[in-house]
């Protein structure tokens, strides 16, 4: 088997034809790459740009890191004893200097050496696809390799941001959140487009850094969440001194040497030094060559649950550009299964497709969670209370205040915040957990294997919450849900 | 019925018989009564000192109210950026006024209030049974109240420390974990007795409060939990500025003007201003007449899975004097079961007695959590790997280093701790896991409910860690444990 694990570098050239194709080399490429390997295939991975992708670069790891000095700051402020000692500010240039060496200062040497001592190729360039299981990579200097697949290739392309249409928006050169987590240079105000929790976050961090931070949404904050997660934001970034403008639009943008002015259908315009568009994604599948397989350059693949796409037996996607959850850890989720499947179709194993089974991304239905990084925190997981009903389930909706726990009091003073269980009535199970308050991020597992494994309600009774720590709150929800023998006591809402 | 909900006070006196008779009014005991009461029994509850107990006022409460403040500002050192800001020092005498307000100065208006509400009679006095269903309760100024039990008494009395024969320590009143949580003036140094969960917990609040600490334990430290718990405990220890004399054991200790002086097997005495011994508990049963019902006094309690006492159909006991887990927690999650199981066997409805069924505390055996609160913390549950070894599991251990974790790094620059999970092969299910490092305390619960709910590991796949949290260690020690069809490539250990 031509392997490409000796010496990657060299059989580049040499060898043309690889088991499997991915183009993408981000988190979730990586991920695909990564199993089918170790399921005992020969893989070459192709990326355009660094070896790592948007979540290493310009999303997750930039962005936390721009978030995790204020959230320690703030904790140890939140607590009396501790706040005492807290006199000075947070040192921006010191946050942008940790957040540069967790981007590794925009270098992918080490992500490209993880591929080598994995065993996987690396095409750098342009992938497209020219027609079944056939790439041709066009590097940076125009030079071009085609590349062929025995089994499948891989789609982990991403997504990148979407900028609205917005008279003069795109002519003022809007920064993404590509510009808002490399930032270098805080400007003295921002302009935010959105709502959506790239918003949120960006306006978080950049009101600490002390920018005058405006942010506009269409309609509220973290639309699609529970609605009290996005008024507790809402409420929190105005303390933070963010300046809101909730229910309206941009109208019109134009950049001039006083800085960038922005109309909205209500108040006066706004001139700020810099704009960031935060609204919504698009899928990097324009230039793929779909069209030479009869696919729609320009939009979201769709596939089955293993992550093939629908209508190919060879042809697979994983990440955003399946829109399935636009997450870097449901990705690589998604990535695992359709690396394993891909290998165990390959060599003829038995496929594992049953819901719930190794070769399907089953949770991207029912149990994706996700941490918005704001202050409070949201960590949701599962299905919000409205979605629920939509889809049909018979639920309850079980509310409980988190600054009522002994552990949160504990945690910080004054904790404020709110915890919901949605529980299927019929099943006993629950759909979906929403927590918002601060230093929730952690809370999230144990909801996650909850709602993933469809543990009874019953057996979540001996789960058994250490004290006094915040997640105390399980006992609270299931106490305020009732228990069998009791339930005609507190009565179904 | 005569049910003491409407004026428990006046009640007292004019009715001296109830559904239930509950003997110790900690939180275990409130818990007990409190779910006999929701079954629809009336509950009188006997309490000596405050209401609330232990852990309101020189236990859980307390402690983690002493050493919650020295770790936000851990946390806060511990992040660049944030780091900066932190200037100043510890406020102890904020953190002792912090303190007192989660005790309530010791004072159980609160909680009194509470029971009040709760529908549960208060009888303050010391109870002692006096025969079957019999209560005599002696008040402090000598006046008794004899109390009748149609269904059920229950035994929730607790522990004590217990203080070790040791020459002179007795008679130099050694402080023990009720001084050691309710301190008013910190003692310019202090020697703990002991290598538990109280002895490393006051360690580190003590050396954050600038006492000169010493330690000395008979073996090392937090013997029980997986052996690097203790190891990284005690470095951490040393290097917050505790001496550690591990491995060794005071034989002679007395006290004079100048303090307290302690021989000590090797090294030179010690002499310090105070001792604190934390070498364990012991029941609170020596005068509770269990002579009168055949029992003895000053041992632990044994009873069924449904805290029924053995021998008895009218006698429960939960909580520490049961020694099944000395956590408060625990006998909060036993008091459930009893007080559920004692409403339904008095009611005759039917009786959920098998395993994980709603009346017994299945956990105790099997999923008991339990969080040091030290820095680095300690959150482990279930059987630790010697422990599975010699209860006849056949198992596999996998680790994993928590700071080699993306989510770690971004919690706190040079993050460092430890994960293991227990593996059962057979079964394929988690008998334990183990997390050691800073904030770990909150990713407990996770697993408790996977080992609780026995979740087989190839649903936790399932189970998608956000990124970046320090939960995806989860994904780690997945990936580490190895997945079905690449099994032969990882090798088992």
């Amino acid at each position: 088997m031509e392997s490409a694990a000796q010496a990657p570098d060299q059989q580049v050239q040499q060898e043309q034809t690889f088991d499997v194709i991915v183009i993408g080399g981000g988190a979730v490429g990586e991920n695909a790459a990564g199993r089918a390997v170790q399921g005992g295939l020969s893989v070459v991975l192709v990326e355009a740009e660094l070896v790592g992708g948007e979540c290493s670069y310009w999303a997750c790891m930039p962005s936390k890191a721009l978030l995790r000095s204020t959230q320690a700051l703030r904790a140890a402020r939140s607590v009396d004893g501790a706040a005492q000692a807290v006199t000075g500010e947070l040192d921006v240039a010191a946050v942008l200097a940790r957040r540069d060496s967790f981007t590794s200062g925009w270098k992918d040497a080490g992500q490209a050496r993880w591929l080598e001592d994995a065993g996987i190729a690396l095409v750098r360039g342009h992938g497209r696809i020219n027609g079944p299981k056939e790439v041709t990579v066009t590097a940076a200097d125009g030079s071009t390799t085609t590349l062929t697949a025995r089994h499948a290739v891989t789609i982990a392309t991403g997504s990148a941001a979407a900028i609205p249409e917005v008279e003069g928006l795109h002519e003022s050169h809007p920064w993404t959140s590509r510009e808002g987590t490399s930032v270098q240079i805080v400007p003295r105000s921002l302009a935010i487009i959105g709502g959506g929790v790239v918003a949120a976050e960006l306006a978080t961090a950049y009101a600490a850094f002390g920018a005058e931070v405006t942010l506009l949404a269409r309609s509220g904050l973290l639309g699609g969440m529970e609605p009290f997660a996005g008024e507790l934001v809402a409420e929190a970034l105005q303390a933070q001194g963010v300046s809101l403008r909730l229910n309206t639009s941009p109208q019109r943008v134009s950049r001039s040497a006083e800085g960038v002015r922005i109309e909205t259908e209500e108040g006066d315009p706004l001139l700020v030094e810099e704009v960031l568009a935060a609204t919504g994604r698009a899928p990097r599948t324009a230039d793929l060559g779909l069209e030479s397989i009869g696919l729609e350059p320009g939009t979201w693949i769709d596939t089955d649950d293993t992550l093939r796409v629908l209508g190919f037996d060879w042809l697979y996607a994983v990440g955003d550009v399946t829109h399935r959850a636009l997450l870097t850890h449901q990705g690589k989720y998604q990535a695992r299964a359709a690396g394993d499947v891909i290998a165990a179709r390959a060599q003829g194993r038995r496929i594992d497709d049953s819901p719930w089974g190794a070769h399907v991304a089953t949770a991207d239905h029912a149990a994706v969670p996700q941490v918005t990084f704001t202050d409070p925190e949201v960590a949701s997981v599962g299905l919000i209370a409205s979605a629920a009903r939509e889809a049909g389930h018979r639920i309850r909706v079980v509310d409980y205040a988190l600054g009522d726990v002994a552990g949160s009091a504990l945690h910080a003073d004054g904790y404020t915040g709110q915890a919901r269980m949605v529980v299927d009535e019929d099943r006993r199970v629950v759909l979906g957990m929403t927590f918002v308050g601060p230093d929730v991020a952690e809370l999230l597992h144990a909801a996650t294997i909850a709602v993933s494994a469809e543990v009874p309600l019953d057996r979540l009774w001996h789960a058994v919450p250490a004290y006094p720590t915040i997640n105390e709150i399980w006992l609270r929800l299931l106490e305020t849900y009732g228990r069998p023998g009791e339930q005609t006591l507190n009565g179904l809402s």
